[in-house]
């Protein structure tokens, strides 16, 4: 199988904290990322995607297209921004690399269908040393 | 399964254009990557390879060869060379990421036999945020 | 002259917004930083500094206790916290990098001073491509 | 499938040499790898792991606690040390760069049932160029 | 001093020929790097300016205003483009990163100075082992 | 001022340990960097070289020339070695970062002469987060 991987980048605070938790078990389960005035990060999402290759053009996907897509649904949306309170479709999430992942990964579903592509797989880092991937079957 | 994965890089020139299209077509398709002049890229090849593990020496591949048989087969055919027009093995492709990767992870399947290994596995970056990934089942 | 230099990171939130502005010209200067919720950075502080080079030890610093001091005044006062309320000692600042450079560098002058080396420059990075340095005559 | 990777460094000496072989077949197969000096590296290891998806925290694993596991039984074991003569569990063990990420895999199979996860994946590079993964079915 | 850096990253085909040379000295200069089809990079161009530091808003000067001065005099005529045939600007010059961060330097001058700074140091890099640097007294 | 700076890469290990000093204070002085195993680091050294610049070739050194001379003065006597047993010109130096770049700096002088370039900086970096920097006025 071939896929395409396409990297942006954005910049955006968060703070993890749970609604269904008290005061008490967040900063259990959260530690210092529950500190109430948030903190921040360089995340960096990879998303990678296959569909037919065109014999034509030579590619799978136009990269310049993917990119798109993902300044409009991503970078635009989450850049300079803080999770927890900016972002309408994140409203209620904890943000956790985890869950804003697979929020993103079904938010991308349409738009990349659109472009004749579909996601295989998805890596949202917010550091360079703690990542998550999300993998389709 | 324990894979073995070696990277080298080349710098090259190219261009996407297709033969099959029309010079307003190629335009349309791919942009400023269609500039007459071409552009250039430091590219990483990743090769991710398999077989059986020798126990004496602990080793599935001696990084050594993997590297002889990358330098040999990729960098001195393609680094420091337009891909377009210096390459035989090249003549008449496309040069996308997606062809590109194709091409050589063919070109490298016998030379990979010979020292007893299979590819898995072939990454192939353009740039730190564009990369395609060619994977064996 | 021999340096020695050492690189922590620290998670952070921050907001850029000037007391001495109006809201619309925060909008107007600092645009999407200045987003009320506030935003994040993986920030990377570089220290360099000089002293006595100890003909026994080899050493200018011992790295261990350079980044004890690095943690003790910056990581563990600015990691996972929001610049812009909940550090003390930047208070009042407008946590441009510019800013933020200045404050540590005075922050840092004792504690090194302590363990018999001066700083010589400082970087602060708070993404691959934004960076700010200080030298010191 | 969700997976959440973590990444350690550690910098430890090492030298390839197996007492299978004699001293000309060492020098043969491994070359300048077996110096008997030695040489050494700054290893990188990322451990990816899932389990189940904690609705309450949105984590799968809370990476603090993966840190620590992989302090516990990784760095404080492996670095700066030599990996042939200073960690008793890789004695008798060629250590290649194979061996190594079969017996820190092992190792931190327990360790890692006790915070609710399962290993997925293990990284280990040598340097930027040279990397083993160990893929679980 | 304080200086504030700014990254940009642009792709370009060159080839290194000097019409003062014949071919045979352009072979024996310049190697590979004189290949008629020509190579390419990703460079990487780091701007570092230094001005008055504005204590109103924090900063010697708005990163984004830096950035657009090197869009538009930089990405936007490099990126993509061949360097020795397509960039008006370095017309009869042997594209060696010597001279064009020369050229560059000159060509951001006025520029910068409109947005009220002025240029301290520029790195260009060809790859992550090539780099020219430029300093001003 | 332009300079022309190359990076290269070795593997080797090292101790740090004082003849000077007793094992009691060895060990106090430099910890875990004292054990008697050792351990080891990818090291990465850039050196940065200033001379004419040359108008017909539009060079101040030729990449390939500088390239030359570090792999023969330095890779080729310290990659895959101990640094402390097994580099003639190492003998006796307590190989701190200090000490390495100070003895690498000397040695590199004539044979940079010899090539029509003189030293300006010299970075050596034991990780990507400690380094020393030698400057010549």
């Amino acid at each position: 199988m071939l896929t395409v991987s396409r990297t942006v980048c954005f910049s955006a605070a968060h703070r993890l904290h749970s609604p269904e938790l008290t005061d008490e078990q967040n900063c259990a389960v959260f530690g210092k990322c529950a500190t109430p005035g948030g903190h921040g990060h360089n995340y960096a999402l990879t998303v990678s995607v296959t569909g037919p290759h065109d014999l034509k053009t030579g590619m799978i996907v136009n990269v310049t297209l993917l990119h798109e897509v993902l300044l409009r649904e991503v970078v635009n949306e989450l850049d300079h921004r803080d999770l927890n309170t900016d972002v309408p479709f994140l409203r209620g999430v904890v943000t956790t690399m985890e869950n804003v992942a697979l929020v993103l990964a079904h938010r991308l579903e349409e738009p990349l269908a659109a472009i004749g592509v579909r996601l295989v797989r998805l890596d949202l880092a917010e550091s360079e040393r703690n990542k998550v991937t999300l993998e389709h079957a």
